[in-house]
């Protein structure tokens, strides 16, 4: 099943000890509590698993051989295995969360072997910005974004971090947007988290024409579960669906159902279960099952919402291929989808929509 | 398993090409996107596996092998195969949608060969009143309603689709559905989304003292999901559990097991999958089991939501008793329930609940 | 499987008719619809078939001899057998609702066999206070607190039932606590649903730093559902992350999914599918599955939240053993866990995170 993974992230090189390991091992921001572990998690079981016979390991080996290995065959080695392993055609890469620890595009493609193509992040570009006034903002970004959406495969709004997916669904005006620049400015440009310009973003995004991906459900506790269902999108989803834009809604776990729903409703709309296929392990089948409920499958796509360690991108892209083929293979030997059906759809959700939808 | 079919609309009669077919096979409102086909989906898969064979054709024929048969039949033929595949006892028919296109109670009847009853749309009664004044309008709804309702099974309120499930729980006063009522008028009576009126009609359903049902959980995009959880009947729930009225709660998923937990807890709330059996196709065996959690088994339904397409009220039956019969095979096959429990809870919940709520 | 029960009450001790019986085979405050039974659902078909054999019965007999044994051997003698079989090493017993009907921790423990250890329920304390001002309120309930708790294993609010789990996560000033008292006393010292004296208590609780437990998702028809979220407690759990309690998040179904998400975010919080796990009965084995998704493995524990009836403590304990054992054994037998890691895991949530978290 040839896979394109239309969301990741770069993978680290330095040398991993293990909190620095156990760390990329979850969404928390803190360790696990004194006398536990990380590794006692369906992510944790599945790296033992899976991800140890790539680094010549038996299957379930203790975390600390496990470790050991990693740190014997040298960062660079064990992503090169990894990322090869993972038999991913082309990974879309966000680069715009911690971007100096990680493998840029470039570096990623060399120790891949895939192709490598840009996921901006908006509110990078926002932040990223040189000096401006408040009256300028509206328009250097557009310049910045111009500038960094070329050769880009499409745009992504964290808003599900930076406020909620409860934004006003409509663009903000421009002189709300002056306003706004101003107040930001004036507090010495933090962590962009204005609602205003947040929309303003989003509207940006979506005049650009490249796909726009939002982070939709879990994710680090730095967001609200609650403001992150995708139901929230609904009245932004209605604005934009003659806008000649596609909306991905990422992850989307424990709303993927609400979000298959969307993608179902709405012309333009897009889901996948990326991270939670990581996440949940041996339950990856039943999430993937829940995925291919609502959805047309011409609106469903893979992705790893892989960070930080080579192994999720290698376990995201086995942990779907085998759900998908489990799913699917139990509903062929039960004689409800024919097995030339299975093929297509494997086809279509794994490579075919995210070609036809980012143009690659 | 004696099926009743306690939600469904009629069926279309004129020839159906392609773009119609896969506008009723799907709750969007829109065409998929160019290059894809709303056959690419579980309902989809399934018409071409279930519906071709009662057509004469085999399993999983291409989409347009299937429209072709279709159309060499005649829409009448069609109607009269899948209708009768369907194995019905009573259908109870909402023609309060779309009425013009579709056949009426006594043409599915004859269609069918099972008994049909009416359910009567509550804002269907009062977008139907003939000229009237703000202080006539409770009066003449009354009238109407009660004309309407004589002979029919049951009433139905679309609020999820006018206005939302979190409407105010009490009944309006008198001198403020007037109020609306004119505002109503002089708007030129659109379509009926005042919520002071709604929950006059609402209310107006409960002292009729029939099985009253909701459209709760997914439809087309006219609603909004966020607003349609089951949840928001709370209040409503509590204020009529000693009003002598049975509330039936229609399709519900996403919120299926919200909608369980409503059946366990309030005496007079009854639930079904409806729609969903049909849409999540293969998946269908998963969310009948989670119908059957919380809910006493007393308390859930079988409806199919068909509308426009015999294939639907098929496929819905056809689900319906293949994933009931799935997932209690297992369960006394595992020794957990008995065979005859098994039998009983399916002539519950087949037929056995809308007999006695309905009184058929 | 060695299990800790880290949330029940006790068991009557007199002799029920099959409507008692009935009313407490359910979260519902009402009977079931005439000519219906509330044996008709999971829960009431698991007592068939699995505690009628710790009787003396067949699997599967009918209610009435079941009932009818049931007397025959008395309550004593019924509670003494299914205490004993559950196979429960401790108890930790909610014993403030209700209390003069159940049997209390010594004599659960004398009819079990096992340890019980006490969970205080934090409005039980303060709704027994004796006279007491406005202005004595918060120190009289702290003194009466630092009794309760005193060889407590923990504390416990009820605030989804008084209030929900929207309250505001901060504590309350000292001012604004008397001024609620004030309130509260003047009312007559109705049942205690002040939201600020609701959050007086969760946060002496807090300060106590037992593990905190709180009932989250569906219980009986007095608390609405929609307000018992987990996610709602998201302001909260950050507010004490660093406070060194643990927070235990009982029941969650339907919710367990986002619960468990804050179990994975949170370093502080626990989950259990307990009360969900009896209600679902056949179903058991899905629900616990979905509890082992994002929760850490050394975050879930085990609970009946049985109350009443000692049916149900036995079939909680049923089970969950057989649940964990069907849904980890079979990812042992498709090669995803190891037989070991499957077995440590099974020491974990059954008993070893409870003696951790409550110092057992």
């Amino acid at each position: 099943m040839r896979l394109i993974d239309h969301h990741c992230h770069g993978v680290v090189t330095e040398p991993l000890e293990r909190a620095g390991f156990e760390s990329l091992l979850t969404e928390s921001d803190r360790a696990a509590p004194p006398g536990c572990s990380m590794f006692d998690s369906q992510l944790g079981f599945a790296v033992r698993r899976w991800c140890a016979p790539v680094l010549g390991l038996d299957p379930h080996v203790e975390p600390e051989v496990y470790l050991a290995r990693r740190r014997e065959l040298g960062a660079d080695e064990v992503n090169r295995r990894l990322l090869r392993a993972a038999g991913v055609d082309v990974f879309l890469v966000d680069s715009g969360f911690r971007p100096g620890e990680l493998l840029d595009g470039p570096e990623m493609a060399a120790a891949s072997g895939a192709e490598v193509r840009e996921i901006v992040r908006l509110e990078g570009v926002a932040e990223a910005l040189p000096e401006v006034t408040a009256a300028g903002f509206a328009g250097a970004f557009a310049a910045a974004l111009d500038r960094a959406v070329a050769g880009a495969a499409g745009v992504k709004s964290i808003v599900a971090y930076r406020y909620g997916l409860d934004f006003d669904p409509l663009p903000p005006g421009r002189r709300e947007v002056a306003r706004a620049a101003g107040r930001w400015l004036r507090r010495g440009r933090p962590r962009l988290d204005d609602p205003v310009l947040l929309r303003h973003l989003i509207w940006a995004g979506v005049e650009r024409g490249l796909p726009l991906q939002f982070h939709v459900g879990f994710g680090d506790p730095d967001l609200d579960l609650a403001r992150c269902d995708p139901l929230l999108l609904t009245g932004f989803l209605r604005a934009t669906r003659d806008r000649h834009v596609s909306v991905m809604l990422l992850h989307c776990y424990p709303f993927h159902r609400q979000a298959g729903y969307l993608a179902h409703a709405f012309p333009h709309v897009y889901v996948d279960v990326g991270l939670a296929v990581n996440h949940v392990g041996a339950r990856a089948p039943a999430v993937v099952a829940e995925s291919l409920e609502l959805a047309p499958f011409h609106k469903v796509l893979y992705s790893s919402d892989a960070f930080g360690l080579a192994e999720l991108h290698h376990l995201g892209a086995l942990a779907f291929r085998q759900a998908f083929a489990a799913v699917t293979g139990a509903w062929v030997r039960e004689g409800r989808w024919s097995a030339s059906d299975a093929t297509r759809v494997g086809e279509l959700v794994g490579s075919g929509n995210a070609v036809r939808v980012y143009r690659l």
